[in-house]
């Protein structure tokens, strides 16, 4: 177990109840545990009677518009001189970078976080990489507050253990992440209505970008890989963006027999890149470096000059050879 | 609470306990909870030095193959006259009908389920509709083993109540399911692992027929539904099966703003058949039920003749109207 001499919840908490206002960072491009953690502890500390907000610095995605409530805001100074400025789910200036300097401004800095590669460098901060998501350990923290969490912090926090653990399947699950999830439950909150917003919301242009590039994926090196492309033509007819695809590379390492799953993406400027995920033992990391790429061992990527059949050529020629 | 003066899984152990060998029946196209139930309670009464086998009529899906180990048989006659015969997951014998003389064979008979429609039929009996799977009864009585369970029992009861909660994400899920699943972790096994074998288990057709199939989807009535269609040709084409377009109408209802999905198929006999999914309000039965049609509320289905073109314009139009 990590342990970095990390603050307790009481003495953090303590903090916040001391304080009246408070401004709370997620980290940018903000995802389900940020938002909802965030979430969760903003709406609290307005029931404990604080000026509290969330300030954030990419838009609130769609599917968790549900949780935003009047909440987040891009008015760095909503708060003129903060009590408090906190980063949740987030432990590394770079990953609120535009925001730094509202971070700065509060009086006392406190750090919230699960990611491996946080380091403490707030004045309290509360660093455990075993959670399965941050929301787990607000979880622990709104239990040394003196207001009785509700309904919608069971919506925050469930939205937010549910997406960082992909519905309880990723390996970072524990037996504390059902344990809380449990917990939850006695807020008496609707999880089917959080499950609808968080799943069933997808855009139009990217079910169906999903649906082409599927539709010329290839299977190849005997079974144990798929490629498929997306190219600007195709987003176009889709009326896609390049973030649409997000969930394709995940549907080819999904399929039965494949270890390595590849999407190539032709780039507005013509460059190609190859998104690479392996199932269970490939390194595609290796892979990428051979293209100047890199990444994690089950997921890397790399650019490629060339035209997209070029480049569809020499990266499976590579993925056949590693198999 | 349903309460069908249930016996008590201490009961029904000792039951298990007093005999020698024991006949398990999962229902006819076995799923998840079905096999995982089934697979680790027979993989306990083995530990406990019985004779115990899982007799089914359908194959087991190949994504549960890691659950059968060589539990599972097609031979009515393995034993000759077990001394317990027990469906499990499962409460009607129109659910298990081409081995009911099998079943009859039994000395005691007992059913242990969760399905709101079964009525108690046999001499010892445990119906919960509040269980989210089978899995959380199966659990229970294991509890009243001499036995120790082991990992193999952790990764089928997750396997169970993973599947039939869509990973916890229906509304059948509960509080208790989380408790039980925590437990769970306490057998040591790898849930990751049980998650890739369910659901990284694709077929290459299923995936293609399933890409070509959003391919061709339309929105219409404002935004409020989806249709798509799957034809004879395409299903050639992918070199697929109808089963494997199965996951396609859950895609068109998680579309954002679709109440209702709807998929076409082609049959084999030139018929069209329509299955619909209403998303949160939507009443699919109804709509179906004017073509002769019915089901539940939130997924029904009905067939119609004429072509794939007249058949789509019909349903469209009285879905559209009902929006």
């Amino acid at each position: 177990m990590t342990n970095f001499n990390n603050n307790s919840f009481k003495e953090i908490a303590a903090e916040f109840e001391k304080a009246d206002s408070i401004l709370l960072f997620p980290h940018m491009l903000p995802d389900g545990d940020a938002i909802g953690s965030c979430g969760a502890l903003c709406h609290m500390l307005r029931k404990m009677g604080k000026t509290a907000y969330i300030l954030i610095e990419d838009p609130v995605p769609k599917y968790l518009a549900f949780l935003e409530k009047d909440m987040c805001t891009f008015d760095m100074n909503i708060i003129d001189e903060p009590d408090i400025c906190a980063c949740i789910d987030c432990g590394e200036v770079e990953r609120f970078a535009k925001r730094k300097a509202a971070f700065e401004k509060g009086k006392i800095k406190i750090c919230i976080d699960h990611h491996a590669t946080s380091k403490p460098f707030t004045d309290f901060s509360h660093i455990s990489p075993e959670a399965a998501a941050t929301g787990e350990l607000i979880f622990k923290l709104l239990k040394e507050f003196p207001a009785e969490p509700d309904e919608y912090v069971g919506e925050a926090l469930f939205a937010a253990i549910t997406t960082d653990t992909g519905n309880f399947q990723y390996s970072n699950t524990t037996k504390q992440t059902h344990l809380i999830t449990a917990e939850l439950y006695d807020l008496g909150f609707d999880h089917n209505k959080v499950s609808v917003e968080l799943y069933e919301n997808i855009g139009v242009a990217r079910m169906l970008i999903n649906g082409r590039a599927l539709d010329n994926m290839e299977i190849f090196a005997g079974g144990k890989a798929a490629v498929a492309y997306v190219t600007q033509k195709m987003l176009d007819e889709a009326g896609a963006e390049m973030d649409d695809t997000e969930g394709i590379i995940q549907s080819l390492r999904s399929i039965s027999g494949v270890e390595i799953a590849v999407l190539l993406k032709e780039l507005s400027d013509g460059r190609i890149k190859a998104g690479m995920r392996a199932k269970t033992t490939a390194n595609v990391a290796e892979i990428c470096s051979r293209f100047g790429g890199g990444g994690h061992v089950k997921a890397a990527g790399c650019s490629l000059d060339g035209t997209l059949e070029e480049a569809k050529a020499l990266i499976m020629k590579e993925v056949e050879a590693s198999l």
